[in-house]
């Protein structure tokens, strides 16, 4: 499995059909075409000025709600994740 | 519902007649079209370079001025939701 | 009434014969047309990054010269406003 | 008369035959123009991230050079005069 | 051999049949062209504006997945290595 | 004479002969066209975020090489000078 | 001799045959055409917002690989150098 570095994480986008599961239908229009998808691994922290090392809001397995903008796609046994900052991740969906 | 990260809010946008009652009209003419809403989720709070985390200045069920600039819209169970940085949150409607 | 966040304020701009009284003319070949005008609201301070809140230097009934740069337009009861950061608050008219 | 706010200060600038007394010319081709004048207001510091507020390097009556680059023109009672911030003042003149 | 400075690293490509032993393919849609490879080299760690040294997160021999967008090529004794900032490092391949 | 302010200094720089005896040759390729000079006036020194003032490293009378790029010409008694800030003198010539 | 500020360094160039003979070849391809040199001299260190200054990580006679991106070309004594900023060191070859 991969390991996010510092602040990233890893995660896996939702199906079409599990996104309807959920309610959540995230229009194309919008400029940054936000995504559905499961946190798969979380980095070890954000690292502030101070040497202080904050961990993340999100942990593996929650359901969250992102920006593709600045991610990076990628491959592992054939299934496709993003590692993205996790200041992309925008919300968590309960 | 979702739960926005930090310091993001989520804002369910007004309609047309529930503006007029406020009062109050926001020129579509204004280079960032402000919007008026009402606060339906807050973040954690702003953190800090020191590392603390500083509570929002609205909360949920304020009616708020704000300006779209840089939200992301979202449909949840069939109704919109923006969700956006504090920061674009311009002021409270009494 | 509307109130301004962290370190906005409400500007209510002076009417023209208001503004000749003064003594004040803006001229508009100026890059940011700057305005004359009266504060109307102003938020809770301006937070800097170890938590302080410092409140702002301007405060209700204060006549002050701004630039329009960065505002965003709003009408309330019929009345024209502008919600602004106070960085672009220039001066206090005394 | 108006009192600047933060780190600006309000310049009177110096007519022709002014500046030739004090034997200082300032060549057209310069990118920013330097200019000379008159300071005739000072703000009440700079605000530091740590919350200090730092005293002005230049006070009420001091002749300096300065960049026009950043400033706001207006005119109080026919005369002219520029709002910049000091960091667009280059140097005092003695 | 070359030693990289502060928050730098030193990474060897790894060659394709290397990279499918792994599992992981990283598609050329990619904006950014993420690699895998792994660590020769790291710097003696990042230094904070309060004076603190941080050690980087990875270390000599971690296989990892990378942006080549910033990186520096160079070639030592016919062999191809990178010279990038530890922020390109994107995760850790365990 | 002339007294800039912070962390900028004053150079008068040197002629063509002048130049050659100190063996120092600036090539006009470079993009920044760097030039030989003598300090004649220092600036209080630096303000630092955490409201402490830092000391110039060069001082009245240093040979310096200085890249002209973001300086602003004045002519001070028919003699030519250059104000800029610290961080554009690249060494001492000694 | 110059003596660089702060946190900059004069390096002088290898020549084509002292470069094949430490084995390292740098491909013109890169976009920062990255260059092998020797340090000849360096700054007092890098000034921190604490006001620590922090000594240089490569030292006199060290040889280091170098982006020239940033750096201005100087003469001296016939002999040509480059004083560059400490953050286009890449690494220090062994």
């Amino acid at each position: 499995m991969i390991k996010p570095l510092g602040d990233r994480v890893v995660v896996k986008a939702l199906e079409r059909e599990e996104k309807t599961k959920s309610g959540i239908v995230l229009p194309d229009t919008a400029k940054e075409k936000p995504q559905e998808g499961k946190i798969v691994a979380v980095g070890t922290g954000k690292l502030l000025e101070n040497g202080q090392r904050v961990p993340l809001d999100v942990k593996e397995g929650d359901k969250v709600v992102f920006s593709k903008y600045g991610g990076t796609e990628i491959k592992i046994d054939g299934q496709d994740y993003l590692i993205l900052s996790e200041r992309d991740v925008l919300a968590i969906v309960e």
